[in-house]
């Protein structure tokens, strides 16, 4: 378990780097990611590499004790290469190009930009293979799609087509282009969705998506190639940026040694206390990208702020805090952005840990605090890893499919998602996100908002996981399309209706106008969105619409089956229906949680061996109490804690669960 | 009177076209209309035209006694011609090309879609012209001003305002080009208003809008002549796209059989009343088009949605209803859209009577109960039709010219002729909807909103008006202009200004500051958007401001002229103002009208011969009561209802009034 | 002193031209400015000039004793120059070019337009250099940066560069252009910044605001120079718009003879009251430009309007009012906009003093007692200066660097600088507004607001005023950056740290948030935008924040340091903060102030000799009372006024002050 930061040699006289190395050590930091952006310096005219300075850097750094992450130079072509090779720049959709003067100012697939990076990549890789203070690689920054419509990009498009459907009929069958006339006769008229427009053909423009996420991940693939030959001792990783996110992270991952994450949590007042919710699944996420821990890249050290204005500084504890949850949900190493803040260019106003004044403030004191907790716990902590108990589904797909066709007024498929994992973050059910494609053999509770794209693959392993006893949660706007974007036609759920032993008889895109359902016990809670009307075929109905024409309909119903359960939720509800609902569901189906947690408070486990590590987290401004149940070590303090546990606003705690109670439920 | 649905045999397995058809048939349709957008299906590469799947689909629903009108497919040229010809693309004022996939790519005036447009239609004429299943035709789909900035368009604008004007002098002078030397010194500096600013002259401004419209004629001319030679015993539409539009429908529609309508009222609850008052005005707008009965060529059959959210779904008996009122407003002919969602394509959740499960429900249940009926009156309303006792005065010009020189905040032409309307609506008045350009002989009560292009001949007609006993009512912005969108030097109302016996001393713009006016009975009511401080010179003043520098002044008049009276409105006011003046009006001008009327519930009347038939609709989500003031036949239920009709929501009543009372007023 | 109007006489028929002489003469107008939009008709065609028509309109209103003003026509390119040398056209970030069709269709480098520019204004100089009618110039029109992206200002924006760097590295070293690889190894690098993203170097960007306005004021200067060879007996001037603006109009009014103001107050009743104290900072900043009187070149004579919805017509009396406004606070002249309003044109709506109807109304008849009055007063007045004791500084420098990174949301460089004059207007304190470089020396009271971008120059002169005695008033975001706009590396406020005895030890960016500071004698002010938590350091802490993280810490401080104070304020409050703290700084450092003035009430002096004249301007629509504190003779109303001087709503009193109290304190 390492603690780091982000350093840009380039930005300092070299004068600085020894004193700057030295407090560094002191305050117990013991890696440095640096060059990411640093391609004018490492190659200042085409083919004259200059890595004398970054040597003498990292000699600085390694001198004392400081390994060393190197970042690809990809994302900033310096402007020599834009200008003498412009097919570089990406096109937008009325085709001009993005200029240089910022970052990602390149077409993945560029044949320019793939040569030149391909070189400085296998120059840096040679170079740095041995050396010993370089222990791995960043590829890149924060890819994202970039809708490049260079003439490039359309040949690639068409290429990515014609392997994909083998023929131009079988793309007009499979898209239904008969509509509108839009029927291609010869793969030329096929291009990049040029114009910018929404009124395209939803089948394209999901393919399109694809490719584009193909285009990123065979960009890092020549990178990668050249890593794993040069340097096959060192890690390779890939800083992503947070979700929701259309370039799907799956396959970028894939290939990578782990995942790392640029973490920035909100500072808003306002958004403090669902800030630390969506910072939950941010990080449930990454975890689930390899299903395994990862690293922080990059994360919040003073007020972000660039072209935008600045955000509020962080509260006192609030680093210090978030640094603890990306640990309690599965960060192994923490690199904070960035030791000080820039003196010039577009982000001299995203504060590093120290001033423009180089004078260590609040701040950096609080950093230093974490810093010794962090050095002083890891040799228990490292080796440790957080298992979810219940599982929520997420694909790119349908977060794309979605994006291109918004089914209601309010209904976005990212926010039903933080709403379904905030519920149950706030029941204390360890919760894993993950991929709809991964295998779920050893969830109980599964959580599958929108599976909106279904096809008989999908449908059969998670009915296989009721079958052997998994209790499913599906939501309206199952079974609607295949995977090429185009409806079913069947009585939704489709596939999945006999598991849910449900059908839709009629939906209403209700928007943003509110209803109310009624549970069984009487409890309304209100709902809006959508309201599916439900015709049960087996399944036993829980909650039933209140009002407007569809009153006394079943909204909600749970179905036995095989040795499990499926239940179906026809519409999107307040916070209030998902903790009962999942309160219960989890009971039923025997995965622990922490009941009883203040708003704000959040758990995590991390385990290894016997041992379990409870993580309590106090995310907010006040003063918080939890009711442990239980006297425990607390590993921060070094004393007995229990069983009511005060916190302090930002505060953290760590204890050590007894073996036989994983923790107590309540 | 038919009953029918859009149907794209091209969509399905040609397999599901036989069952489609017996449903229909068993539902009562007896029309479909077909391949409007079937170009690259018709004509899948260049000369290759393919009727055969055309002739098949037809032959079975025509074996089932459905009859077909067919659509001219140039609203979507396919891929193949864009690819080839792309002077088909329309582009915008930046000078990008709007792209294909979706619709209405394609420029009115390029040289290609011209001559293959004609191609394509004598084809299509020549081939159908003795089908015995095809009735008629319908051009294009929904056109509109689409804007187009190619050199083309630029020509024939130059080619438009030489025709036009003869010379530069007589355009400059027209024009007042002389303003910010904007002077021509030869043709070839006029181009269209490149660049998208509407920092321009307005009467530059208005010609090229009017430019517009005699392109888009022109290009339907082309189509017209070859239907007109090839298919003379056939009709010949167009099916407009509601209101407000720049696109000049009167003059589209003169050389058609009649004029259709796509009609899509909105199913948001907040908005089921005034969306039924809206309605209205675009229904009566429609018949006033040639003054006429018409056709509904598209109306809902669920909740529509495409790239945008979905609508909520239609209320039970919202289909039903609002299919009743475009009959009681003078639809003869009703066509749903669609029978079948599709599965595929940008439209795919525009949803038809059939869900994509393609298992009819609830809302196909409602719309055969529709069949049923309009089936069983047939016989008696064919023929009939509505004859408006008041008219509304409506023109794109204006409509345009307002556009292009918003007047003040929250002024709007449209957004005020729906309030005039919306008042006569619910006073129960029989309304027509006409263009400014018409006779208005036969009307007691003529109301003119903001005549802002007035010249002699338009002033004249409704003098005459006057003088032979007509009731007048005028509003501010009247008299400001003369048609070339120049402001005339004389006190408003000028031409008018002697028969309203008042002139506008000075106005203020007041925009959304709201203001008040009292009656001379001192009932007040809220004003807004602009004051006229007015002169009476001859004219009685009926209303007075009540406060700012203009309190005391004059705000509303009404003056005896000839066997006439002219009411001249300084300002806009709210409905209760109208509501009490327009009754009034119509029963000083002996105009009949249906007092009493709940908010919601509209009337209108079709007569044949000496037999009425009362239209009553509830088109809103509660019970209401009407007193019907006697004992009428229904036609729907056979039985007498009256004197008071108590209406389900959503409730339909027709009843046939008897000979010598037309309908009671009250 | 003189009182004109803005006449055009290419807009009417020649015929009106004598009728409006007279009418002009017998209203008491002296100046009429003419032809600044006329080329079109200055010069038909290339080559071919027509001065004939505009001889004859002067020579009319010669004969009349009209005095005449010519604008010079560059802002207004014609067709045919557009059509044949496009280069005058501005490209912008897209480069698309400007098209014509409005006004200020040039771009500034281009080397047609200066050619041409220069050809019309040599004609016009030579031909009306000796006319008797014509007493000076106005050059263009409402000069502002047209953000030009044309080739020739990509060469001259790189030999600008050239010229103030002088070598590549030296301008990479001071943009700090190695942050993301964004360093040049060629000048062709070096573009305009192209795509119109603000994800730029903040260096670069000001400095492409800095070359803007150089070649703005070069193209001025081409004109300038033959203005002055062939008319050295005439003045020249040019007619900015208002501000806020990124060209700086101090290098601007540089060589000409005084500054003119287009200045039309909002009609808004919502912004009445601050309307008046907005329009009080714009007339002391214009007076500020040359520090010495100005001109109103054009002003509001009814509702504006043109593209976007007419405003309110002015209220009675806010004309004169307003026209008052611009007298006291140092207008020589008042040439209003418009005589009559046009009836073609984009500007149709903007009106005139007389409406399209050519029936003088209720604002000409206002107009023709303010030009008795002026007129009447005129000898008393000419030759008065307005002499503030207070200064506020402001800089475009700093308005562009504010806008190129704002600091936090709802913090606006300029909105600050309107809420600290408002402070002082309503505190009655005559306030100068100059430039940061401007010579400080007579003031006693220096407010410098937010002087982010900083060197040893300005921190000198500021520390020198305060060791003689001045009062400095710095706030948050002081000293933060060097001129090149790149971060010091210093505690802020940097160079005045020790003058201010006080450094920042942290800010937190609040932004909307609103916190609160408790001043030492527990009067509390809300505070927002920004919050600096200061450590004294010989400085006196006078406020503390109240609330958050930072509560009890120094908000504001002051400074006791050679023969003057400096206070810090570290955070924006409300306005009442303000009025305490400048009365305070205003009593103790022995400036004048007119204390209990009522809200919306403004007061001035104009200064001759010995002899002071105190205006007093009621600009609110409500009466108001002023203390006078004694009996004053009223120029006005030639009859004494006082001690209590009631005033109507928009009433003006000016009075004669009596020489030994200059105004009363109170």
């Amino acid at each position: 378990m390492k603690i780091g930061v982000d350093y840009y040699p380039e930005h300092w006289d070299c004068s600085m780097w020894e004193q700057d190395a030295m407090l560094m050590r002191e305050t117990g930091i013991s890696l440095i990611r640096v060059a990411e952006f640093a391609w004018s310096r490492l190659e200042p005219e085409q083919g004259r590499y200059e890595f004398g300075w970054l040597d003498d850097a990292i000699n600085v750094f390694f001198k004392h004790g400081i390994q060393v992450v190197i970042g690809t130079p990809s994302c900033t072509p310096p402007n020599w290469l834009v200008e003498r090779f412009p097919d570089v720049l990406p096109r937008d959709a009325m085709l001009h190009p993005k200029y240089p003067g910022i970052r990602g100012h390149r077409c993945y697939n560029s044949p320019s930009i793939r040569v030149f990076t391909e070189r400085i990549v296998e120059k840096l890789a040679s170079h740095y293979a041995k050396h010993p203070a370089v222990i791995g690689w960043q590829i890149d920054n924060e890819f994202s799609l970039n809708e490049c419509h260079c003439e490039i990009c359309n040949e690639r498009f068409r290429e990515w087509l014609l392997k994909k459907y083998g023929t131009l009929e079988a793309l007009n069958q499979a898209w239904g282009t008969v509509v509108w006339s839009g029927e291609y006769s010869t793969w030329t008229q096929i291009s990049t969705p040029f114009g910018g427009t929404s009124f395209r053909n939803p089948s394209y423009l999901l393919d399109w998506k694809r490719f584009e996420t193909d285009s990123v991940v065979e960009f890092q693939q020549l990178q990668l190639s050249i890593l794993r030959k040069c340097c096959p001792n060192h890690f390779v990783t890939h800083n992503i940026w947070s979700y929701p996110m259309s370039l799907d992270y799956y396959k970028l991952c894939e290939e990578l040694d782990f995942a790392s994450l640029d973490y920035y949590p909100g500072t808003s007042p306002e958004k403090s206390v669902s800030g630390g919710y969506n910072g939950a699944l941010t990080l449930d996420l990454t975890r689930g990208i390899k299903r395994r821990n990862f690293w922080i890249m990059e994360t919040i050290s003073g007020p972000p702020g660039c072209w935008f204005p600045m955000w509020r500084t962080p509260q006192p504890g609030f680093i210090r805090a978030f640094a603890w949850q990306c640990i309690a949900r599965g960060a192994d190493t923490l690199v904070h952005f960035r030791w000080r803040s820039a003196p010039f260019g577009a982000e001299q106003f995203w504060h590093g840990l120290i001033d423009h004044s180089n004078v260590p403030g609040r701040r950096f004191e609080e950093y230093r605090m974490l810093c010794d907790e962090v050095n002083r716990l890891s040799p228990v902590l490292a080796g440790s890893e957080v298992l979810g108990e219940a599982a929520v589904l997420h694909s790119h797909d349908l977060y794309n499919a979605f994006a291109i066709q918004p089914q209601a007024e309010g209904m976005d498929y990212f926010d039903n998602l933080k709403l379904y994992h905030r519920a149950l973050t706030k029941s204390g059910i360890l919760t894993d996100v993950v991929n709809t494609t991964d295998n779920l053999e050893r969830y109980r509770l599964i959580i599958a908002p929108s599976l909106y794209l279904l096809d008989e693959n999908l449908a059969d392993k998670l009915k296989n996981c009721v079958k052997n006893g998994a209790t499913l949660i599906l939501t309206n706007r199952t079974g609607v399309k295949n995977p090429n974007n185009v409806c079913w036609i069947h009585p939704l759920p489709g596939q999945l209706a006999e598991a849910a032993g449900v059908t839709v008889a009629e939906y209403d895109p209700v928007g943003n106008d509110v209803h109310t359902i009624r549970m069984t016990d009487g409890k309304t809670h209100t709902c809006s969105q959508w309201c599916d009307i439900l015709e049960p075929a087996g399944a036993e109905t829980i909650a039933w619409y209140e009002d407007d024409f569809f009153a006394g309909k079943p909204a909600v119903t749970v179905h036995a089956w095989g040795e499990g359960k499926v239940y179906y939720i026809g519409t999107v509800a307040e916070e209030s229906f998902y903790l009962d609902l999942f309160g219960n569901a989890a009971d039923e189906s025997g995965v622990t949680r922490f009941a009883g947690l203040p708003e704000g408070v959040q758990i995590s486990i991390r385990r290894k061996g016997t041992a379990s590590y409870l993580f309590v987290l106090n995310l907010t401004r006040k003063k918080q109490t939890v009711e442990l149940g239980g006297v425990y070590l607390s590993l921060l303090r070094e004393e007995s804690v229990g069983p009511a546990l005060d916190l302090d606003p930002y505060a953290v705690e760590i204890v050590k669960l007894v073996e036989d109670d994983i923790f107590r439920k309540k």
